[in-house]
């Protein structure tokens, strides 16, 4: 296992909003700032019943670099009137991250159950095509984060690094990328190689940490904090910044736990594993 | 998707013990056999205080074929001495097989957390080797079942077919080779070679069919029974026939509802789903 310089300072953490769920986005702004974290990636659910322009103006105010919206996505449908709706949603979120000042959405890609995985990247490809014109006079980025195989039934048809290097092969444009989520690739004996192929192609976007608990007890809210878990998390950051990653270490833990646990707490603990187990 | 001939009798039909888990061993070999089922998997837990040459009468008696012992495994460990009790307990069940007149142990071949998955596999590898001299002496087949990598933590390092494959090229044995389970390798886009590369390399050794229900509530016990998921069961069991195999199709259900409801329903459940939809 590589061993990467050690992290000593909170210049490239990032924390999403899912993290902390219990909080809303202005708590969270909030908190993150006073915390001396320097980065926030915004969920959309707490955009909901607010101005986003609103929201934008504060986190501007908050000094916190908003490093993109979580999610878009969800492209496969079995009806062509589903998959345009889907199409419609991500250019809405589109307008969402220009307002809050994202520069790239992280695309949780879906998958219909009733058609092949296949049908469904194909789909994943097509919808991401038809928001490129979008993608492009906003300038986002949009980054297809490969899920792991365990949710390839309905939240995404692409689950492998390969998969998600196909699918920016056939998309082949400079504002689509791959956000790499350790809880989801760090099982694949071909991560290292995949994750070079990022750096050669200019398209590792994003980096997600979080850890995989034993036992997992829930599919979705289960997640650990850096250090709780069985991911090497140190050999993956290497790996990352061996491309010349210079971006955020963001942080995204669902966990029922952690949410139902004081969240200030819970905040100082992300800092304090952040350092020692990433 | 390819469509295999239909079903339409029982004469391929296996059933794992684990499947009826309410029954013991008595009971399983008695309403199977009742139902018209061919053949059985017995689970190792099942034998547990009693004396296996008896139940290999008792199953003789029984007219069911018995088509393996499941599991022998779990050989990761960080200790040698570990390693080595893993190893005992492994000849233990080629007794136990061979006792029960089971011409194949299916391996679950486990992943110790503290160590990479890479080292795990060696030790798999190793753990198998040791293990050779008396599964020939016993004429016992050794079938390694890759497991879904949200398993990779403490039961399998083996995750995918392609891994399978590699052990089974290191180990160079006749008596080595797959057993592919739906369950864990549906998602894999490289399936369809890989299963017919276990037909060129006489390497498919047992066949395991159940669904994956969305959602999963419990990462162990929440299969589905044939048609309740999004498997594409007829596709894949078309995939493994082109290879020639003529083995059985094992119905692998963890499901603590199914468990809970009346079995003997539940058995005439399988045979119903096991023609629909395989």
């Amino acid at each position: 296992m590589m061993s990467p310089r050690p992290l000593t300072d909170f210049s490239r953490l990032c924390v999403h909003t899912a993290t902390t769920k219990p909080w809303n986005i202005e708590t969270a702004m909030d908190r993150y700032a006073k915390a001396g974290i320097a980065g926030i990636t915004v969920w959309r659910d707490t955009l909901e019943g607010r101005d986003p322009n609103t929201v934008g103006r504060q986190l501007a105010d908050s000094g916190l670099e908003v490093v993109s919206l979580c999610r878009g996505g969800f492209f496969p449908a079995l009806s062509e009137a589903k998959r345009r709706e889907a199409i419609d949603d991500n250019r809405r979120a589109i307008e969402e991250a220009s307002a809050i000042g994202a520069p790239m959405i992280v695309l949780v890609c879906g998958a219909a159950i009733g058609q092949s995985l296949e049908d469904s990247r194909s789909q994943i490809v097509d919808g991401i095509a038809a928001i490129l014109p979008e993608a492009e006079a906003a300038g986002i980025k949009l980054a297809i984060e490969p899920l792991h195989p365990m949710y390839a039934d309905d939240r995404s048809a692409i689950n492998t690094m390969a998969q998600a290097h196909e699918a920016c092969d056939r998309l082949d444009h400079p504002l689509v990328g791959i956000a790499v989520d350790v809880y989801h690739v760090w099982w694949d004996d071909t991560l290292p190689r995949q994750i070079q192929n990022t750096g050669e192609l200019d398209r590792l976007f994003a980096f997600h940490i979080c850890d995989w608990m034993t036992p997992t007890r829930h599919l979705l809210t289960d997640r650990g904090l850096m250090g709780e878990g069985c991911i090497d998390l140190p050999g993956i950051r290497a790996m990352v910044e061996a491309t010349g990653f210079t971006g955020f270490n963001e942080v995204e833990i669902f966990s029922t736990r952690w949410w139902e646990s004081d969240q200030d707490e819970f905040l100082e603990k992300v800092k304090e594993t952040y350092l020692r187990h990433t």
